[in-house]
C-alpha cells in the first residue's frame, strides 16, 4: 500500500494534536493506508524546527506555500487560526492537494464558499476537522439512531461549555478578536455542537440565537504605554434555538465563563421510542434510554463504549480501558486516509463544513436583527 | 398558639400533595402554628368524601363557595385546574381569607392581573405554590449566591423534562386543552423553572421563544360514534433564551416528550467565582463549585443537603437520610402558616406568581411573533 | 375494616420514624387496616408528653408495663436502644400482643433466642424493623433476582459508611457502650448489611472478619471533677468476609468512621447472567446490568423506581417524584398491618431477626479467634 | 542527551501499551532521555515481525537471550506471561541490563526473591509496571495524603471487578492456569490493588483471605479428541482483610466475574479530616472530601485531574481534554528513562514488586489455613 506524504500547516494545539494522530494511526489501525510525516510549516523558524523534532516531522518549513509546493506531500493539513484557513486550503486544492481543515471552515461564509468551490473544482479530496464525530460513543448514538432504535427524533439538546475565559483577568488573544477568530465561543465550540445536530438529526432549517460578551476588555499579554488592556470583539457566550428540517426542535448553548465547566460538550437526544446523551468529559459512555426495554428495568442504560463490538474502539485495547481525548484525531486520520486511498471525501467533509457555517452565520444574524434567520444554501 | 383552619379546594395529585403537608407539618415544624384540616372540596360528592377520609380531613364541601363561608376556615388552598383558580381565588379574597395558590397563577396574564389586585385588595396572605423553592438544596443555593460566594451571576440554564406524553398513544386529558390548561409544557412545567430563574438570579426582562406540539391529536378516554381522538391545543415542547435585568443570559427548556426523563427538573448557574447545578431527580444534592477552593481540588463539591446547618432539612431526620418530592409541599405550608401568624406573605407571593405569568406570557408572543418579547409589568 | 391499636416505646430517632409511619400509612396505602395511634411510652414525663403531642398520639405512659397492659392497644412498637428490647419485647409476647422491634433484635444471642422462643410460644405477629427491605429499589431488586433475571448469585458486596463518629471529639454516648449497645458499627448498621445479604442472597453459613476501634476515648457529654473522657467500648469499624449456603461470596464493611459518607448503604450483587447495584443515599435508584441486552447497549441501567409498576412506590407520587428515607418505614407499618389482619407474620420475622443476630455473633468471635466462625442456629 | 535502546520481551496486550508508551513519550515529555525502540522479542517469528513493523521497532529476534545479549540495547522491558519473568529478568540483570518487569513480578515468592536478589547485585535501574501508580488522578491523591490534607488514615478500601470471564463458556487460556499464571483474579488484578495500597497508605502487616473459583472447567481452545474442556485451576474471585502498620484497616475484593464491571479499579480511603474516592473507568476524575471546607458545603469535589497543576497530565492537553488507559504506561516510561538517566530506580522498584507479591503470598496461605497470615518480608 502507498504511503501518504503529510504537511501539516500549524505547531500549536491543533498542530500537536495532528501530529499525535499521523504518529499513532499505524500502530493502531494498520489497514489504513500509512502516512510519512514529510514536513510542518511555520513562521518561526526556532518554534516549528523544535515541533518538528518533538512531534516526529522528517523536516519543517517556514512558508506554507513551500509546503504546498513539495511533490512528497500528498495531504496538506491546515490547523491555523481561522483566518488563515481560507487561504492556504483554496492554495493546495489548486495545487492538487487532499486537504485536511480545522473547524470552523472559515471566518466568513463567503469564505467558505469559496473554499467548497476550490474543494469540487480540485476533485480531490477534502475534510473538516470536526473531530467530535469520531468519538466511539459518538459513532454508536449514530448508529443506534440510524437503526431506528429510539425511533423519530424529536428534540436535540446540546451545550458545550467551557471556564478559561471566566476570569476577567485572562489575557487577550488572537481567539478574542474578531479579525482573526472570525466569532468567540460560536464559531470555536458552537461549531462543534451545530456539527454535530447535523450529523446526528439532520438539517437545521432555521435559528433565533443571542450572542452575548460579558467580559468586554482583557489585559494584554504585552502591555504597552498607551494600553494595558484589550477589547474583546467576539462572543464569550451564544445561545440559540433551531428548527430542524424534519420537525425536531434543538436548543444549543456554549460558553467560555461556565465556571466549573472545563470541557462539558454533551448533548441529548429524545426520540420517540427512545433517547441518548453524551458528556465529552467522560467520552466512553453513553447514556442510552429504550422503550424496548421491559418496563422493570427501564433507564438509561450507562454503556462504557469499550467493547470489541463498539465502533472504531476494539483497535485499541481491551474492554473498559479507556481511550481519550486525543484518539478521536486519530480516528479523523484513519478515515482522512482511507478517503484518500479510495479516492472519495468522508464526513464531514467541506460539503458539512459548509453547512455548519451558514448556521453559524445565520446565528449571528439573529443575534443582531432579533429575528429567526435562515442558513444561506450553498450557492452553486 | 392559635390554630388555622384549612379549606382545600381539589383532591387529586395537588390536593393528596397538599393534604400531606397540612397533615405533617406539625409533627416536624412544631413552631410554626398548627393547621386543622378542616374541609376538602369537590364536586364528585363520593370522590371528594373518600379523599377527606382517606387525608384526614374533618369533612367535605362539593361547592367551594360553602367552603370559602365556613367561619371555622382561615386559609383557602386552591389545588384545582388552571383555569379555576381565577374564581375561586377572587371569592376567597373577597371573603377575608388568606390564600394558597397553585401554579401558573391563571391561564391569561388578565386573570393573573385582577388575581394580584384581588389580594392586594384583601390585605391578607397570599402565595403561590412553587414548591421547588422550599427544596433545602435550592434553598442553599439562594444562600450561596446571596453570600456572594459565586461571585456576579453571568449565565443561568434550566430544563424541565418529562417523558409522560411521549408515547402517541397518551391520552387526551385536560391538561392537554387550552381552554382548561391555558398551555402546555410552558405553563405546567415551564412555569416552575421561570420562577427558579426569578427567585435565583433575578427579574427577567425580554425572551424569545419557541412552542412545539409534535403529538397534535390523542385517542379521547371516552370515544365517541364520532370521534376517537382529540385535538391536542397546548404545546407539548417549548424553548426559550432570556435576557435578566442584571445582564445575565438564561436558556429554557421543557417537554413532556423527554423519553427516559421522568422529573429532570435541572438548573446550572455559572458566576463569575463559581457554579451551582441542581437536579430534582436527585433532590437531596447540590453540585457547588468554587474559585476559592485551592486550585488542586477545585471541582463541584457534591453536597448531600441533609445536615443540621443546612435549610429546613434538619427538621426531619440525621444527615444523609434523605427526603423526598413531598417534603417541599410541607415547607411550603410551613411558610404559609408563619406568614398567616405574621400577618405578611412569604415568598412566593402574588406578585411573584404574576412576575411568572408575565413571562409565560412573553414566551407564547414570542412563539406568535418570532420576535424577542418583553414582559407586561403589573399595571397599578 | 378494624382499626389496630398501636402503642409505641421510644420517642427519639426511632420512635420520630415509627410515629411518621402510622400517621402516615392510612393516607398512601388505604387498603392495610387503619392503626390507632393509641399511646406512646418514655420514662422522661415531660419529654414523652411532648412527643405524643408533637407526633399525633392520643396518650401516654411512663412506664412500659402499663402500656402493654391496656387493652385498647393490639400492637406493641419497640423502638428502645438494645438493651432494653429484650424485657419489653418478652412481656409483650407474653401479654398476647403483636410486636415490632427495631433492629438489632438484642444485643447478645442468648436474648435473641429468647425474645424467638416467646414469639413462637405466643403466637402473635413478630417482625423486625429492618426497613431497608423495604425501600422500593430494593423490592425491585428481590424481585428480578426472584425472576432469574441476573441468574445464580456469585458475589455479594456491602458497605454501609458513616462518619458521625469521624471527629475524635464526637461525645459519648449509649451507642458507644457495649453494656447499652451490644456493639457498635457492628450491631447498628452491619446489622442492616446482614440482613439485605440474607434476604437477596439466602444464609450466610462462614464468616471471618475484624473489629476495630480507631477512637478509644471521647468527652464526656457530662464531664465531672473525676472525668472528661469516657471509653468507647464497641467497634467503630468492622470487616467480614463470607460464605453464603448457595456458594456465593461476600465482602461487608460497616463504620462510622468514613469521613464524608453520611449514610452510604450500598450493595452489588454479581450474576452469572446480570448485576445489580444500590446506594442509600440515591434510594430512587437501583442499577441492573443484563446480559440479555443486546451487546450493543449493554450497561447497567439507572433504574428511577418510582413507577406505578415499580413495587409499592406507585402510591405515592408519579413518576419522577421521588420518596425519601422515612418511606421505608411506612412500607414496613403497612406489612406489619396487613400481616396482623391475615395472622402470620410478614419478613422480617422475629425469625429473620435472630438469624442476623447468629452472624452479628460469629463475626464478633471471630475477630477475637482470628479463625472463620459459623452462625449458630436457632436451638429447638 | 543520550538515547536509550530498548528492547522489548513480549508482543500481545502488554506488548502493545509498552510499544506505545516508548513511541509516544518524547513528544509529550521531551526532558526524559529520548529512548530508540531498538528490538522487540517474540518465539513466533511470524508474530514478532509484524508487531515490530506495526507498532515501530527497527528490528525484532526470536530469542530473548539475544536481545539481552545486543550491546545497543540499555533496557530489557519484560512483558510476558508472569512464569516467564523470572528467567529473563535474572539473565538481564546478569548482563548488565536495566530491567521494567510486568507485574506481578513471578508466579512464586521464592522466584520474586531471587529477582531482587539479582537487581541489588546488577545494580542497574528495576521497575515493576504497576502502571496504576502512574495515573494523574492517583498521582494527586498521593499528594493529598502526603499533605496531611485527608489527615491520617484510617481506612482503605479496594475493589477490582472485571467480568471477562463470567461467562462460563469463556474459554481456557494460560491466565486460567496455575502453572503459567500463578494465580489467577489475586495476581493478576488484585496485585494492583495491593500495591496501589502500599503505595498510598503503607505497609501491610496481617491479611485473612478467600480465594473462589465458581467455574471450574472451560472449553478448551482447541478441544481434542480426548478432552472438549480443561481445568480451571486459579482464582477467579478473592477477597481479603488487612491491618496495616500503621493500624489502617483495609477491605480488599478482585473478581473477573463481576458481571457488568469491564475495569473497574477503584479505592476510597477515609482520613481522620477527610477522604478520597478513585475509580479507573473514569480515570480522570479523583473524589476529594475535606473537613476543612466550610459545613455548608463540604461534599465529594469532583475534581477533573486534567489541569496544568495537577500532576504530569499538563504535559498532554489543555485542561478537560481526558487521557486514557495507555497514557499511565507512557508515565511509567517517562519515570523509566529519568530513573536510568540519573542511575536510581524510580518507584515501584523491585522492592515493591517484592512487597506486593508477599502480600498475595499471604493471602493464599491465609485462604488455605483459614487463618491471619503475615507477610513475609524480604530475607538479606
Amino acid at each position: 500500500m502507498k504511503t501518504l506524504g503529510v504537511g501539516l500547516v500549524g505547531y500549536k494545539f491543533m498542530g500537536k494534536a495532528h501530529s499525535n494522530a499521523y504518529r499513532q494511526v499505524h500502530a493502531f489501525f494498520p489497514d489504513a493506508p500509512r502516512p510519512r510525516m514529510v514536513a510542518i510549516a511555520g513562521r518561526d523558524v526556532q518554534a516549528v524546527t523544535a515541533a518538528a523534532e518533538q512531534f516526529g516531522w522528517e523536516s519543517h518549513e517556514t512558508d506554507y506555500r513551500v509546503l504546498i509546493a513539495r511533490e512528497d506531500i500528498d495531504i496538506i493539513d491546515v490547523s491555523t487560526p481561522g483566518h488563515l484557513h481560507h487561504d492556504v486550503v483554496i492554495e493546495a486544492f489548486a495545487a492538487g492537494k487532499h486537504v485536511l481543515c480545522e473547524k470552523p471552515l472559515a471566518n466568513t461564509l463567503a469564505q467558505a464558499e469559496a473554499m467548497v468551490h476550490a474543494w469540487r473544482a480540485a476533485g480531490t479530496v477534502g475534510m473538516i476537522n470536526f473531530n467530535y464525530r469520531k468519538v466511539p460513543a459518538v459513532m454508536l448514538a449514530k448508529q443506534l439512531i440510524d437503526d431506528g432504535r429510539i425511533g423519530e427524533i424529536r428534540s436535540f439538546r446540546a451545550r458545550y461549555l467551557q471556564d478559561w475565559l471566566h476570569d476577567a483577568n485572562a489575557p487577550m488573544s488572537w481567539r478574542l478578536q474578531k479579525e482573526f477568530a472570525g466569532s468567540g465561543a460560536l464559531g470555536d465550540i458552537g461549531a462543534h455542537i451545530t456539527d454535530m445536530a447535523h450529523m446526528l438529526v439532520g438539517p437545521i432549517s432555521a435559528v433565533t440565537g443571542m450572542l452575548s460578551t460579558a467580559v468586554t476588555s482583557r489585559p494584554l499579554e504585552h502591555p504597552t504605554d498607551d494600553a494595558t488592556h484589550g477589547d474583546v470583539t467576539v462572543d464569550d457566550w451564544v445561545g440559540y434555538l433551531a428548527r430542524f428540517e424534519n420537525g425536531a426542535t434543538g436548543v444549543f448553548e456554549a460558553s467560555r465563563l461556565a465556571t466549573g465547566r472545563k470541557n462539558q460538550n454533551t448533548f441529548e437526544i429524545n426520540g420517540s421510542r427512545g433517547s441518548i446523551a453524551f458528556d465529552l468529559e467522560n467520552l466512553n459512555q453513553l447514556e442510552v434510554y429504550l422503550d424496548d426495554d421491559d418496563a422493570l428495568v427501564r433507564g438509561f442504560h450507562q454503556v462504557l463504549v469499550t467493547d470489541g463490538n463498539h465502533p472504531l474502539v476494539g483497535n485499541w485495547w481491551p474492554a473498559g480501558h479507556i481511550i481519550g481525548w486525543e484518539h478521536t484525531h486519530v480516528h479523523q486520520i484513519r478515515d482522512l486516509l482511507t478517503g484518500v486511498a479510495s479516492g472519495s471525501s468522508p464526513a464531514p467533509s467541506f460539503d458539512d463544513g459548509y453547512r455548519c457555517q451558514a448556521v453559524l452565520d445565520a446565528v449571528e444574524r439573529s443575534s443582531a436583527s432579533g429575528q429567526w434567520e435562515t442558513p444561506v444554501p450553498l450557492p452553486d
